[in-house]
């Protein structure tokens, strides 16, 4: 591949040029051998090199590169698909005016993150880490715990994510309310999130990050939440107002949080968060179980398999919702 | 009450002498106000005053003061109730000889230690004790956790308190066998327990102590569990032969195990089990929810109407077998 090959629409024995954000090769895309020919780059080197490819597998989904790199000159590549589920870190004006179809690992994540939520939600209720505090302390102190079963659950983002944590949820005998951008049968418009919230037990954030849910969750919120509610964000960091969080539980608005991602990862060692009473940090981790990234690697030969054939490709998202809209 | 007083049989105008086996007087026991003569025992006094109560309420369970007591000179009550789950704390020859009906509280712990089983899986399976460790070293460390749709759990007791945590970790989509004392539909035999734990991925203990089930985990049985699998006991302390445990999980025969009931208890800080890699140690709570005791007060209200009105009692103990034998 040089400068003068042309950058788009090779003849059809032409192998793809295919980019890959990542330094080590995804795994799996061992069945595109020969038909693909693939290269890598990093945040420094996709400007040159988006001219010459025909798709883009955004495979490190936590670098921004794409956002900054999209807006130079030169062709861009017709398909991008990226190996999460939220498209945030890609998107900018340029690619969302364009012809290029942008696809995301719908369905990868689901299952995973729903078991991981309803981890969450036990060991508040079974006071986990306080019983990990004391044994670490040889203390033997009996409390008692929380019953789920009854207690109510607010769920925010009615994707797929969403709807899986809901299913999981309601099979321990949670009542679930699904709030969603539409109303429609089984889902709650935004009108009614301050209500469903001051009700609930269990707040979860599953909603997708687009500039109507920047911040959603802040300060007025929280305030609207009962004391002895619960907050968990496994969807974006900056659907949190990440400081006001951390006021609500030191002043025992609400009586724990779980955050799962944050609006700045890795969080350093010197954030603040990692000390507020009441609140568990992890590291971006719920959705990512063993086999995780073969499965997105699996996933991405597939949609492949469909787009040589010039079949229409599944999850397109819309680039100006910023989301694979729901059925 | 004093010693000229008939022991039993009190006149349909008497009120039942209740004695409680606490220092602390049962919450909602305020409907049997005027019928019932409610007086208090320790361990010190239980067996002086045994011989004037026509019914006992074994309020504090966690004491053999009964089994200690029983055999002694003079009548005993007619029926004894304990506020647990399971009798091996109050049973002796004497007591399974003679006439008197043992009663539980089957029923009232089935669905929180449910829960509890669930959020111990659910907690090893995501990972969660080190993602508290790394959270207090303020360090970011991504891992892959693990799925618990499609794996396999054992659940030994087929009481209710067992089938409840078939039925919860079912609707997690974890494949689940169940393992009793009389094999029939649904519920396998003893002798098919071998080859059940050696393909799980999860064993639960949640048997009665008897003659039976003493030390039926012991090191044959840890040997035999893939080096994946984890253990849980929310049974008995002594169903398990601890030492083993121990050693299994430093040798890294199995991968993880939650104990919530220990051979002695309290665990004192001196145990090693408080030190044991892989192992997390909870203090007998896992079927106490808020408002159980209540709970437990309001099933003893229950069963004492039915007594008082001359009816068949409910949760009635086979004394020989040491738990109430299902359906």
């Amino acid at each position: 591949m040089n400068a003068s090959t042309s950058p788009h629409g090779p003849g059809p024995q032409s192998p793809t040029r295919l980019l890959v954000l990542d330094a080590e090769p995804p795994p799996r895309l061992g069945r595109l051998t020969g038909r693909v020919q693939i290269e890598h780059a990093d945040a420094t080197t996709l400007a040159e090199r988006l001219p010459y490819a025909d798709v883009l597998l955004v495979w490190d989904f936590t670098s921004d590169a794409v956002r900054r790199a999209w807006p130079g000159g030169g062709p861009r590549p017709r398909w991008v698909h990226t190996a999460s589920a939220g498209v945030d870190h890609l998107m900018c004006p340029e690619l969302t005016e364009s012809d290029t179809v942008v696809t995301n690992a719908r369905g990868v994540f689901d299952q995973p993150i729903a078991e991981y939520v309803a981890a969450l939600v036990l060991a508040m209720a079974k006071d986990l880490p306080r019983t990990w505090d004391l044994q670490r302390q040889r203390e033997w102190r009996h409390r008692e715990s929380q019953r789920v079963a009854g207690t109510r659950a607010c769920v925010v983002g009615s994707g797929p994510i969403g709807r899986a944590i809901v299913r999981t949820l309601k099979a321990l005998d949670i009542t679930t309310a699904l709030v969603g951008r539409t109303p429609r049968t089984g889902i709650h418009g935004p009108g009614e999130l301050d209500r469903l919230m001051a009700r609930a037990d269990w707040v979860v954030s599953a909603a997708p990050l687009t500039q109507d849910t920047y911040g959603m969750f802040d300060a007025r919120r929280f305030g609207m939440m009962q004391p002895s509610a619960r907050f968990i964000n496994i969807g974006r960091g900056q659907l949190v107002v990440e400081e006001a969080l951390a006021e609500a539980l030191r002043k025992r608005w609400i009586a724990g949080a779980a955050l799962d991602v944050f609006a700045h990862e890795p969080l350093g060692p010197e954030s603040p968060l990692w000390q507020v009473p009441g609140l568990i940090v992890s590291p971006h981790m719920s959705g990512d179980t063993v086999g995780w990234r073969d499965e997105l690697g699996m996933q991405f030969v597939e949609l492949y398999e469909r787009w040589a054939a010039g079949m229409p490709l599944q999850n397109v998202v819309d680039k100006k919702r910023g989301y694979v809209p729901g059925h």
